[in-house]
C-alpha cells in the first residue's frame, strides 16, 4: 500500500476500523493526525448544529414568525448531524494533545454519551413531524426539548 | 426585539431571509460577522465532505476492502451534506474581509454552481444505489464520478 493512502486511511480511522458508522465501542485514536482529523470533524458537525438550532431558537423565543418548513429542514440537518456525530466520537482523542472542548470522562461513558446523541436525534424527528402536521400548539416546546438535549450533553461533557 | 437575539438572527441570516433553505438567489451577506459565519459554516460542510471521500477514494483504489456498507452511508452522508451546501453558500460574503478558499466568480456564476452541487448529490445518490444493489463492477465508477463532481467545482470556484 502506498504511504500516501496509507496515511490518508490513518487519518480516515479506517486502518483497523473499516466499519465507522454508529460505532458502539470506544477506540483510541491512532496517531495525533489522526486525533487531530477527529477533533476536526465533530467541530465542523458542531458548528453546522449550532447554525441550525440558532434560527430555531430565534423561533422559539418570538423574535421571528414561525416557519413551518424552515423548521423542517432545520430539524431534519439536526436529525441527519446527529447521525455524523456518531461517525466520529466514537474516537478516543484522550491520548494526544488536541485543542478540545470535550472533557476526558465523554469516553469512559460512551454509552451514555450514545443514548444522548440518540435523544437529540429523537427529538429532531419529533420537530419535523410537528412541523408537517403544522401544530403550532406545539412547536415551542419541540424546539425547547432540542435545545433540551444539546445542553444534557454539554453539561456532562463539555468543558466550560 | 432584544438585541442579543437580533445579533443571533443576523448572523443566521434571518433578519432578511426566512427561507434560507436552497437558495437560487444570491443574496449579500449583511455584515462582517455574517459572512465570517457563513464562511465557517461552508468550510465545516467541506470538511466533513472530505472525511467522506477519503475512505472512498480508499476504496476505489483498492487500497481497503470493497465494503458496501460504508460506501452506502458515506453516500448518504455527502447526498445531505450537498444539500447542506445551499443552505449556505448562497450567501454572498465578497464585500467583507474574510478568509476563504471561495473565488469571486462564485457568486457571478450562481446558477452554475448549484447545477454543480445538485450534480454531486445526484452522484452520491447514484453511488448508494450502487453500493445498494451489490454492483461490484460499477462502484468505482461511481465513486470516480462523486470525486469528478467535487473537482468541477473546484476547479472553477476554489483558489489554487
Amino acid at each position: 500500500m502506498k504511504t500516501q493512502v496509507k496515511h490518508l486511511l490513518a487519518v480516515a480511522g479506517l486502518l483497523l476500523a473499516p466499519h465507522t458508522f454508529a460505532q458502539d465501542t470506544v477506540k483510541p485514536a491512532m496517531s495525533e493526525k489522526h486525533a487531530k482529523a477527529m477533533v476536526d470533524y465533530r467541530q465542523s458537525v458542531y458548528t453546522l448544529l449550532g447554525s441550525n438550532m440558532a434560527p430555531l431558537g430565534g423561533m422559539a423565543k418570538g423574535a421571528i414568525e414561525y416557519d413551518a418548513q424552515a423548521m423542517q429542514t432545520h430539524g431534519m440537518r439536526i436529525e441527519q448531524l446527529a447521525a455524523m456525530l456518531r461517525d466520529y466520537l466514537y474516537v478516543d482523542t484522550r491520548d494526544f494533545e488536541v485543542e478540545t472542548g470535550a472533557k476526558d470522562n465523554l469516553w469512559d461513558n460512551y454509552e451514555d454519551v450514545t443514548a444522548k446523541i440518540d435523544a437529540l436525534a429523537d427529538a429532531a424527528r419529533t420537530l419535523q413531524q410537528i412541523a408537517q402536521k403544522g401544530e403550532q400548539d406545539k412547536y415551542r416546546q419541540a424546539i425547547a426539548d432540542v435545545g433540551a438535549s444539546c445542553k444534557s450533553c454539554h453539561d456532562d461533557y463539555k468543558k466550560d
